[in-house]
């Protein structure tokens, strides 16, 4: 199982709407297939590790990340196909909770007469399949909220000079964070001031996440970065709907996806902003600020983990603040979060928090 | 060596002006002596172990953490004692810079005929003599300024609200960081808005650490925690030459100790302050801000130490910040820090920065 996750994750970033599942095929204690979701979804890891394993299914045992699905979809059940090829046992790590599946990938095997455990290795699988079940559950993606900040919490100076508060390691694991999700977000603000590509480089990878920007009046350099790759990687511009229809138009010749979502006040609401990117596919989102969507994401509870780079550095109180306003006002009200990892990237802190439990 | 570190350390915050020294004494494998700087300086490390070999230190190696003193001040010299002893062979860890000792310690030893061997440990001695060091070199005491914040670096709420951001656990390590400092210091404002006791609790120690405050207009509580309690445990209040003479002689009367430093524009200058600290003897100052305080000691470069303890939290650009405005327009201008070491303390992270290489 501990291969079959390892196969799963790499689908991360790459195979949304669908879930990132691995699976390995072991006959005789040898294993005979190994797949995970392919690129765009399809094919599943089943589907991949019995293509594999071939006549050497029959009889064997199949270890899954995710219950196989029951379900026509665009492919075929996968719970269907392990019966066909003769597997005589299935294991899984947890159940899908999407409501086509649901323990029906489970029930059609053991009718079938596959021996079915599942709950192996669960916590492991739940937590890279986070994303999915979030959006099968509530519709919205897993939000991981990166901040790259001085000790005293500023991504800039009070002349706006942020370039580099982290050092090179740091920008790198950022990288490696940004293909490892669905899509990078910002708010307009750091758009405007960064002029950011946003893209994985690097890494010597061809796979690109979606680039997300919000912008309520979509108030974006039209020679920008952005502007000038949207044919090449993927745009989405978040707006809400008083925006300029001559700007959505523009954009939308550029080569955008304009994705129209409430306000809330001043500002879209976050609840609508992400509602709307799962109702576009996406399980999981990599939001890098600026402090204005950070806050406003924060304020709504919709992040799941912060990732918080931490440069040795004090810019004092006149410097940007790495998250904006939020009227907080008693401690009890603030956002918590528990402490999961610690890491030195380079001359950088990292540390990774996830929610309160 | 390393159990006369060891020893050292228990004089750290209790015997300054003098060194925090240890001293092992060891005949044929045997340890027959150890000694520790005592509380107010005296008697000295070594003078301890030769009190306790007796005769067993005839022939015996002294193992000291800093060069033996050469000079008559209160005590007669340790280079002397150890001489007079019989010991055949002195092993140090780092020299002397004090221009009274410097060298002259290990030639007198030499010169009798003693085996004198030095740089043993030499980084550990030095990290823990640093604030001897400095204020022998410099004339300041070594400086850690402690941070507690949230992710976002901030010690507040808008409203002011500070009780509790870290977590318990934190605050232990806390006051176990005060008693090994000769002193406790903070702000006027936060004297003014938490009304602290600076006091070390719940560690079972009766020795407490000088507390300061910086106020150039002496604009402090009469009825506060410290002014009730400068007479039990020192209370220093360093405050500017305009500061009204009526304020000085009524915290004379409440048995606090006045210093009075130079201006440097609306506050006291943090050079002047820490060469008035020094002047009085104290070799290691534990700062915990507030902002204004930690800003200023921040922008002359007077923070040896940062002591960083982060809580899982966000409290947003209206909190108060950790570190007041710097006037730092530069990144290349900003103090720059390396991280030394990462603790979780309880819920809470600390990171422990030391002054850039």
């Amino acid at each position: 199982m501990t291969m079959a996750l390892a196969l799963g994750r790499r689908g991360l970033g790459r195979c949304w709407p669908n879930p990132a599942v691995g699976c390995v095929i072991v006959r005789e204690g040898r294993v005979v297939g190994r797949g995970w979701t392919q690129p765009g979804g399809r094919p599943h890891a089943e589907t991949e590790a019995l293509l594999q394993a071939g006549e050497a299914a029959r009889g064997a045992t199949a270890y899954v990340t995710l219950e196989p699905c029951s379900h026509h979809g665009q492919t075929p059940p996968c719970a269907k196909a392990l019966i066909d090829a003769g597997v005589h046992r299935v294991v899984a790590a947890v159940g899908d909770s999407d409501g086509r599946v649901a323990g029906r990938g489970f029930a059609m095997l053991r009718d079938a007469g596959v021996a079915v455990s599942t709950g192996v290795l669960a916590d492991e699988a739940a937590c890279d399949l986070e994303g999915f079940f979030l959006r099968t559950e509530q519709g919205r993606p897993f939000v991981t909220l990166k901040l790259a900040a001085s000790l005293d919490g500023r991504i800039a100076t009070a002349t706006g000079e942020s370039q580099w508060i982290t050092g090179p390691q740091a920008r790198r694991v950022v990288h490696a964070m940004r293909a490892r999700h669905d899509a990078v977000m910002v708010g307009g603000g750091t758009a405007r001031a960064d002029d950011p590509s946003l893209t994985v480089r690097g890494l010597g990878m061809d796979h690109q996440p979606v680039r997300i920007v919000v912008s309520r009046r979509i108030d974006l350099p039209l020679l920008g970065q952005l502007a000038r790759t949207a044919r090449d990687v993927p745009v989405w511009i978040a707006h809400g709907h008083d925006a300029d229809p001559a700007l959505i138009e523009t954009w939308q010749g550029l080569g955008a996806r304009l994705i129209s979502c409430d306000p809330d006040g001043a500002q879209l609401s976050p609840r609508a902003l992400l509602q709307a990117l799962g109702q576009a596919g996406l399980t999981q989102v990599f939001c890098e600020g600026g402090g204005g969507l950070a806050a406003s994401l924060l304020a709504s509870d919709l992040v799941d983990e912060l990732a918080m780079f931490s440069a040795g550095l004090a810019l004092g109180a006149e410097g940007y603040p790495a998250i904006g306003a939020m009227g907080v006002e008693a401690l009890a009200d603030a956002a918590r979060f528990t402490l999961r990892e610690e890491h030195r990237i380079g001359p950088d802190l990292l540390s990774l928090w996830g929610r309160a439990l």
